[in-house]
């Protein structure tokens, strides 16, 4: 068994506040990341598949073709935009790391068809982040 | 002459667009930077001073006071802010890294009193990065 | 369940001997950490939190309270410290990473009541790095 | 129980082609990788170590003693050289990051003598890795 | 004025040495460097463009036009390839970052019609980079 | 002319202080860099050496023998040292970066013979760094 990465990029817009709390509640939870106008933030994504390698190839899964899922599932609808807003996926979700890291693994799982789909981790900034394993 | 550097850092939205330009235009331009809900990122300021060691402390620049003052004059405006919406110095800007590692010079140099402001770098990316120098 | 990590740093002196040990012996197991003025480094510490999202803040633990337990109970008494001398929680231990994450480990778990520790990692340098998980 | 790392650096030249394969199919498999003079990376390897530290010294391994095992089995017949021609242990096998952890591990596991070999990575560029786990 | 870098990545393999040498001068100069089958490197390229920012864009030049000219003169010509051999414009040339670095200014210079080219930095590995400026 | 640089590395215990300064005043000045028992950090050095590149070898200087001067000269005299009472060279002197650059800038100087010493960069933290250029 052999555990590949590969890591995406993208840059998007988000602000944290829930439309159920008062906007007191939101500041004393959210604090910052509740300004009205938002904020962002330069994600890396980390994706890992574990699996055999094809004793033909060497490749666990073709890193080209988890590049092209990754950019079209994933980095393409997020990439420069505005999370809260901007994403059909994560409408009614609050753009938390943790739940933009479960997302990402309901949008890349049905296509990950050489070895499974292990791990996917959101950096947020370099001092925080996340990692969901499907459990 | 010592060149002394203090790295800081900010996660904030943008959008550039001119709002001169037609819709078309400013998509032309700006391309995905010009998404009507804007996107963001984790900036990085790299201000450096220059100067002759105090031969009673070996500092150019106290580091603590430079901190201080990059965080008070210019992070705490821009951190976990909208550039185009919440920060007062870049009204009527296009929030570009130009435009502000040299709002973020204007910001500083007057606050520099030991030895003097040399450079304002703002990374806006890993990829992508800017310096001004007052000239 | 969410793995959720928050980055810290400090800076620190220490010095790897065992009062046990000869002093030939010391330099021969410890080598150049074993000088008697000691040296140092930049630590990083990356704390995992296990858990569930909270449901109305996308949040497995608040990361702004993670930072303030870190800082509390560890950062604070370690940062510009001699952890030979100055941390009462590493007397009588030699400050290696292994015995700094596992000293870590015991001052945050306590703490911690949104999600489980799962993980302290120490950095020692770049190329040298620890993981303790509590078992 | 705790997990010691220590991280390593090689630059080698590879190629990824199967001889079985049509020179067309080795184009459609591995693309840009298949150019017959070659191309390189710099390599990082990350070898983990698992165990208790030892009381006397606080440590699991002696680092000093983890690099100079992984220098003289690994790292001094990969350095510098040409993965498919000049390394006698990775004869007849696609020099993939995959194939290059599988053997790394069988190369160091013979020497580990305190702790077990836990885990080998290795980073063939900053977006792609690979770890195995002797599973 | 503003000076404006962007970084690009290629991976090559290449080989030091001369031919007006003997095989032991050779040795004697490059060292490992001259592993006849040759080695290889993760290469980050910086390039630098100076300018003033136009008031309408906010930009020295349009990122996206820089990284198409990189991209277009010189990674795509040098990525995934041995530079002893496939590269025209370094034919003859001994491919160190140096001469890679002055070849690289003479491949975008032409190109640059917004701002000037200021410098190209390569970086061979964490360690090693050499900085051109056109002098 | 290129601009070449070589980075190296090393682990160190300091204390700023001012033995003419009152026990108040060194604390108000270097707050907690007086700490008596001292701290320490991983420091990073970039040497940087201008000159034209050798036609025959097409390198500005050797950086085989560039790490050999900086390892002989600088790095073995201060790594896993106490910079305050174990070096020679930075006896008297309060052992800031800024003065840490300044006296390795004087090792190393006399030993440059192809090039010229162009620039020394020390890094205490990734957010603190100094550079001295002779002037």
């Amino acid at each position: 068994m052999i555990y590949v990465t590969r890591r995406a990029h993208f840059s998007a817009a988000h602000r944290l506040f829930n439309p159920a709390f008062s906007e007191s509640k939101n500041i004393e939870v959210f604090d910052k990341c509740a300004n009205p106008n938002g904020h962002g933030h330069n994600y890396y994504v980390d994706v890992t598949i574990a699996g055999e390698p094809d004793p033909s190839t060497g490749y666990v899964i073709d890193l080209k073709k988890l590049k092209r899922i990754i950019e079209d599932e994933f980095i393409s609808k997020v990439d420069h935009k505005n999370l809260n807003v901007d994403v059909d996926f994560l409408r009614g979700v609050i753009p938390t790391a943790e739940n933009i890291a479960m997302a990402c693994w309901r949008r890349l799982a049905p296509h990950i068809s050489e070895g499974k789909l292990f791990s996917v981790r959101i950096y947020e900034t370099e001092k925080n982040f996340v990692e969901y394993k499907g459990e």
